[in-house]
């Protein structure tokens, strides 16, 4: 929760009703709407939901499961998430917010055993593309060059590391700051898709790739 | 909510929190663990999120949004929940359970010019079937005849109406209620996948084949 709005009516109700400071909610579209107008960049912003969902979907794949995916969540206002190979988060929205309450927090999670599970560090877009140093770095949006999931997921052949980008936020396009970082950008469809549905598309594809398996037809 | 536990503390305590009634609740281990000790099948229950990842993940395909799929969910109590063309859940949890909370109360959902979103009948899993009098249905599950997921998607190719049963539980197998409408049931990982994986690899791969793509490799 942004400290400027932290005293709108819309967060103090909210505030109220849970006993959560607001220092310990995530901004929430669904709740805090009406104090979201004073916001910067507002339509990008308030959607924990779609992160949910995102990495819910990367976090089950068997590409996950088999250690050959790292994940990483980056914020609109330049904090980098990373996540643990084998975690897994909470599917009960109750519990996530809980979970990313508390990374918010304490810059870390870990396990009961002392393992981190997620880590919250300071970090632009460009800092975290250089830190993985991947080989290539390709964007997903509907405004990159149409392509198949296939074609896309190939990229990621015969290379060490691959970089796929996903915009988790509802609608509108990369910032120009993340812009600068894409090598490539595609688009998987003709419809806008979700990013859930894009990062279910790529992984199972990349899955195929690894196992060497190969599309013939209409592509 | 069902009757028997709305009187445990668990269920109070959430009650008086939230200010709803029970009979305003969806059943949810994430609150009522505790009160669930009581209900018969109760690891198959309590899990609304399970079946929110579910719904989100089909009603995103280009699949659905081009009408070529129809979606049902049959609950543990023989309620049967029809899912109107192009239906749009919310990704918002908290919006998500007070639609299914008034789905259950008015056994309806219209949007405001009247028009059918979410309809709840009572139906066993039979009636069901017969009620959509599908050339095939096809179970998705662990126990099932290990295959890969473009060859379960071909089944669909050729036909005219193909149904998939993908279990929304955490755990387990169908029921023999369930079970004897099966035609044939396949495995399509060596993982135990999450139901919302298992219906975008499904989904995916019917398009793909609609699309005319085929797969050629190690399959």
């Amino acid at each position: 929760m942004p400290d400027n709005i932290a005293g709108h009516p819309s967060v103090k109700n909210h505030s109220s009703r849970t006993g959560l400071k607001p220092s310990e909610m995530l901004l929430d579209r669904s709740y805090h709407h009406a104090a979201m107008k004073r916001l910067p960049d507002s339509w990008k912003r308030g959607r924990p939901d779609i992160v949910h969902f995102a990495l819910m979907e990367a976090l089950s794949t068997p590409l996950f499961l088999k250690g050959r995916l790292k994940v990483y969540v980056h914020t609109v206002n330049d904090k980098v998430i990373t996540i643990a190979d084998n975690l897994r988060v909470p599917k009960s929205y109750f519990r996530f917010e809980g979970l990313m309450v508390s990374l918010f927090r304490d810059r870390v999670i870990k396990s009961d055993e002392g393992a981190v599970l997620m880590e919250l560090a300071d970090g632009s877009f460009s800092s975290l593309v250089n830190d993985i140093g991947a080989d290539k770095i390709v964007g997903l949006s509907t405004a990159g060059v149409q392509s198949s999931v296939h074609k896309v997921a190939g990229i990621a052949k015969g290379i060490d590391d691959c970089a796929f980008v996903i915009g988790g936020f509802p609608s509108g396009h990369f910032s120009e700051k993340v812009t600068k970082n894409l090598g490539p950008t595609y688009s998987i469809s003709d419809f806008g898709l979700e990013a859930h549905v894009v990062i279910a598309r790529i992984l199972y594809e990349c899955e195929l790739l690894e196992e060497g398996v190969h599309h013939e037809g209409n592509e």
